[in-house]
């Protein structure tokens, strides 16, 4: 078994979340522990969620804390699609909550849930609901003045994979409905705690995340005047987000004036067409906005910590970046997933994606919950063939080569005698890929009889390969989950290196990075003579990043190109683009395919799940819809102009 | 060819739309001639769309009109997904408004489009961008003395799978940030038409279904006083939802007391995971709420109507109803969905779905453009063998018989080697399915490539299978639409019988119809004994649509069952139940086991998009997650009662 230390990364890199003196004027009303849970909740399971929660309140109390603090939402877990629409499951948390309540004795407890209120409907004509934090002490509820122990959520967020507004009623809402302000019903919650009484606002994630938003919860709280900021968030990771993350909490603390104690959820959430992981980081934030204290990354974490001890001095944290945080935060998540899965099944080709699935799966699960599965035709070379029996020796995991020539030929014959004797050779491509999509489903679901539990075979397509449809509908496109949906084909090669890196070897063969990417379903995509993909995936990778993060369309991409400045916006070297495209033409013609794929959609919205790892993923996170890729007028200009000029 | 009229059915059917004497206050201001684009806009298509909007401005103006008005958002459609995020296009809509209203000369044009405040930015970050009504005359903007030109829609949907909050800024957002009142916004636009003011009033689609808002633009219309409201639309077809539209133009017109002209747009809008249909139905209501005019159904129109003359009295208009209307509207949007398509291949089993499928398609494409493959193993029965074949000659289609018992069996033999000797009957049965699946994707490419042109195959899948999981991924869950996927199994015999009754025979054959519903993959599942799907239809989907329509979950369906009222709500017979689960645990293990698959969403997720029918589909209109089956202790509770209970 090799290893990746996907565990915490804080301590391993190299850039730094603040540091320094703070200020000491809040110490003193905060001198006491506070319990932070950061807990998994798991999804839509109450009863298994609440039976956490009464634990860890229980664990709080027999450790001295005076207050307990679980994430937004943590009794149901947060992306459950249309289930907040079941009056049944209101109700259960309903019921939750007054369980919560009660346990209150002897400390506060603040956590997320819903509130229903059952006379008044919401905009879809359904019972209205408050995504909302709860907060209890001595089994009563805490007023602030106006709401009897909740407050709901002020910003709702409805942008990527966020449905707030469609299931939820917000605080202006219901300020303008009871006709008073936003800042009237957003008074602090008074506690006391050791004689002392604590005045505590309690935002719900999004409320800090304020700024393109026209309420800002934040300015209310320096008005009214806070001891703490208690932010119970539900904020799902990606790369490089804590950088966001940080320096929002920041922001938010020098505006209140008030430390901030921020508790997040952790946990893998599948909307079903997208995996979204939750990655903690709970922390704590002085009133300069200096980070005091963090907690755990990408695991479940009870923390009891006494904020007048923290907050007297801010330290120096350190958190991963790039490649490494991107590899801890996708094995934590397949560990996640596939925590009721007995084994998966991966069809290993020899080519570099299917290789690095396999690593970072075994990493994940170890080597004897892990089958790999070679399909060759004709068409697979003797190289990659080895390299992949190879990948998988050094990996330790089971080797099956399952041969798929006769099922292919058998295929042909039965088209032939359906009256398509000569299908051309992109079918045969096609009949190849559905054929291995098939065995694929076939050997996972006859492993699962064979095992007694669950199996299923992985989607190990990448971004860059989806963003151009280049993959096969029930073929390389089938699986029960696509962790690497959001890794650019480039990133495949970023994460080989890393993994050989930690491994201290070549445990992924340097002939697998060293191939060039190809299907290989065709003697036109013969490895052993240099041949492969039609894609040049470092320019490509990058017009479809624009295309997809930026919302760049190809007019965007062409006026770089025309003023000679497109190398160097992707980091390419002077000349690289024009030995891609020897033509102007040939540019176009790349650019205006690339386009046209990238807005096609008929086919990617079948595929499994993907794992969410940029700031746009396709599935649920960029929305989709069925029309061809547009051209604007202003684009046809600039082409046209272009196109005029030599070479 | 056979024949059913899915031209409007409006005359053909009994229920009646308002009628009587009607008010003539209005009628002196409002005597000039207006004309109704109920337009098709190509989804996203600007070039397409906006030479549409100025060929059709140009015939209203040879045609003596002084007004014309367009859908809402009827330069680019409406369903776009996150297209509305590429700055490019929002540029392109833009320049289209200039150019629409530049071509104003003579008259007003009112139309939908988006507006970009591009110095502003929306909650999700982005350019701000409003979903607004435009207005102008003669070349120039028209002002309503705080916005020229255009006013933002102020109710913003954000159910089903209507997301414009996502995308949009509310009018009431925009008033709130401009520091005045809602009402101060929305004041009227004041045009002169053959030197008369006229006041109008231009909601945008859902500011009149306020209902369940808080802001209710139709009172502000009324204090400020307005001539005519024009409620430019893009409001999709369900079945049956005419009712709730007269109801709402009814009250609106009324609350205002002035006439309604509601223009709608027309087609089919695709957003990869639904396919939604818009039916037009443009019509115009007295101030007394009565219907005085009404445009087409399911297409497009463009009608010049004089609104005094029409104004002067209501009159009767009569509706189609339950399956004829569903069967016009599939059969209109299969028209649009397949219009670019060459050829449609349906795999024609011998059982009902895939009978009433080949029925609706050669009925909205011709019998040339389908091709019936049917794909028999050991276990399809000769019956349903030989009454494909007669189903395929009574519609005139083309028919091959596409044996897969070969294919089949060399499966079976590569799982041996693969060392899997002894699949379960259950994979058996899925091994089969794919393979159909596999076939059918093979032979539409290939004929594709042979007549030169699109071709897909279809989905014929119903939405109780779909709500149970009773299908096979990469199976009889693959296709290019799904076209009944809303409609329930029960659905499909009414739709069989609806076909029948119209062509004055059996043209689908009788024997199709008397089967019992079969998958025919198992000797198990043996028509010619009887046997068939482990389902009981008439009660299954019923259970299926109180949880998906009503969001019952299984407490709701157990407590009538033990008040004994539970057949009497599923229309079923006395007894009925009792038939099918003859103790009290086979109710319970039935229902539980239909919850569990009603909420297991790992499947259907990756199927093909599904046409929307009811009030509520699966697909983007039912938002999904993944989370097992949940039962509440209030659930548990009563189901421990019921069967402690005998039987």
């Amino acid at each position: 078994m090799f290893f990746v230390n996907s565990e915490p990364a804080r301590t391993e890199c190299t850039s730094i979340r603040s540091g320094g003196e703070t200020k000491g004027k809040y110490m003193s009303g905060l001198d006491f522990l506070v319990a932070v849970a950061q807990m998994r909740p798991k999804p839509q399971d109450v009863h298994h969620n609440l039976k956490k929660n009464l634990r860890l309140i229980e664990q709080a109390r027999t450790r001295g804390a005076k207050m307990v603090v679980f994430p937004e939402l943590c009794v149901s877990a947060y992306l459950l699609g249309d289930r907040w629409e079941d009056k049944s499951f209101i109700r259960e948390l309903e019921n939750a909550n007054e369980v919560i309540r009660k346990a209150s004795t002897d400390l506060v407890v603040v956590w997320g849930s819903v509130k229903a209120d059952w006379d008044k409907i919401g905009e879809d004509g359904r019972v209205r609901k408050y995504n909302a934090a709860f907060i209890a002490q001595n089994g009563e509820w805490v007023s602030n003045g106006v709401l009897n122990g909740w407050i709901p959520k002020t910003n709702m967020p409805e942008y990527r994979f966020f449905d707030d507004p469609r299931h939820f009623y917000s605080a202006m809402k219901l300020a303008a409905e009871m006709d008073i302000s936003l800042e009237e019903l957003l008074r602090p919650f008074l506690v006391t705690i050791d004689g002392r009484i604590v005045r505590l606002a309690v935002p719900v994630c999004e409320d800090l995340w304020s700024d393109e938003y026209h309420t800002k919860p934040s300015l209310i709280y320096k008005k009214h005047g806070v001891d703490l900021v208690i932010d119970i968030s539900h904020s799902p990771w990606t790369s490089d987000k804590w950088k966001a993350r940080d320096k929002m909490l920041h922001k938010r603390a020098l505006e209140v004036d008030t430390p901030i104690l921020y508790v997040n959820a952790v946990g893998l959430q599948n909307n079903a067409k997208n995996l979204i992981w939750f990655d903690g980081g709970s922390c704590l934030i002085g009133a300069d906005g200096k980070m005091c204290w963090m907690g755990s990354l990408n695991r479940e974490k009870f923390s009891c910590i006494n904020l007048a001890e923290l907050l007297k001095k801010s330290k120096v944290f350190k958190h991963a970046e790039s490649i490494a945080e991107s590899h801890a935060a996708t094995i934590a998540a397949m560990r996640d997933f596939y925590r009721d899965f007995k084994r998966v099944v991966i069809g290993l080709s020899g080519g570099i994606d299917s290789a690095v699935s396999l690593a970072m799966h075994v990493e994940a699960l170890g080597e004897g919950r892990v089958l790999a599965v070679n399909m060759p035709t004709q068409f697979n070379s003797k190289t990659t063939v080895y390299l992949a029996a190879l990948c998988a020796k050094n990996f330790g995991v089971e080797y099956r080569s399952v041969p798929i020539q006769e099922q292919y030929e058998a295929l042909l014959q039965l088209l032939k005698q359906a009256g398509y004797p000569n299908p051309s050779d992109f079918d045969r491509q096609n009949i190849q890929a559905r054929i291995r999509g098939q065995v694929l489903a076939d050997i996972s679901a006859c492993e699962a009889s064979r095992i007694g539990g669950r199996c299923g075979f992985t989607c190990n397509g990448n971004k860059t390969e989806i963003a151009l449809n280049y993959f096969t509908l029930y073929g390389d496109g089938a699986g029960c989950s696509a962790f690497f949906a959001d890794y650019w084909k480039g990133d495949m090669y970023t994460l080989a290196r890393f993994i050989n890196g930690c491994a201290r070897r070549d445990i992924i063969p340097e002939g697998i990075i060293g191939l060039p990417p190809s299907a290989e379903l065709s003697s036109t995509q013969n490895v052993d003579d240099g041949k492969g993909d039609p894609i040049f995936y470092p320019f490509h990778d990058n017009v479809l990043k624009m295309f997809i993060e930026r919302r760049w369309d190809p007019t965007d991409i062409l006026a770089l190109r025309v003023d000679g400045s497109l190398e160097r916006e992707f980091g390419l070297l002077p000349g690289e683009i024009e030995k891609y495209f020897p033509t102007h033409t040939a540019f176009v013609d790349s650019l205006e395919w690339a386009w046209r794929q990238y807005s096609y959609e008929g086919k990617r919205h079948m595929l499994p799940s993907g794992f969410i790892r940029t700031r746009r993923a396709f599935g649920y996170d960029r929305r989709e819809t069925i029309a061809d890729g547009y051209f604007t007028e202003a684009y046809k200009k600039l082409r046209d102009e272009y196109l005029r000029q030599t070479p």
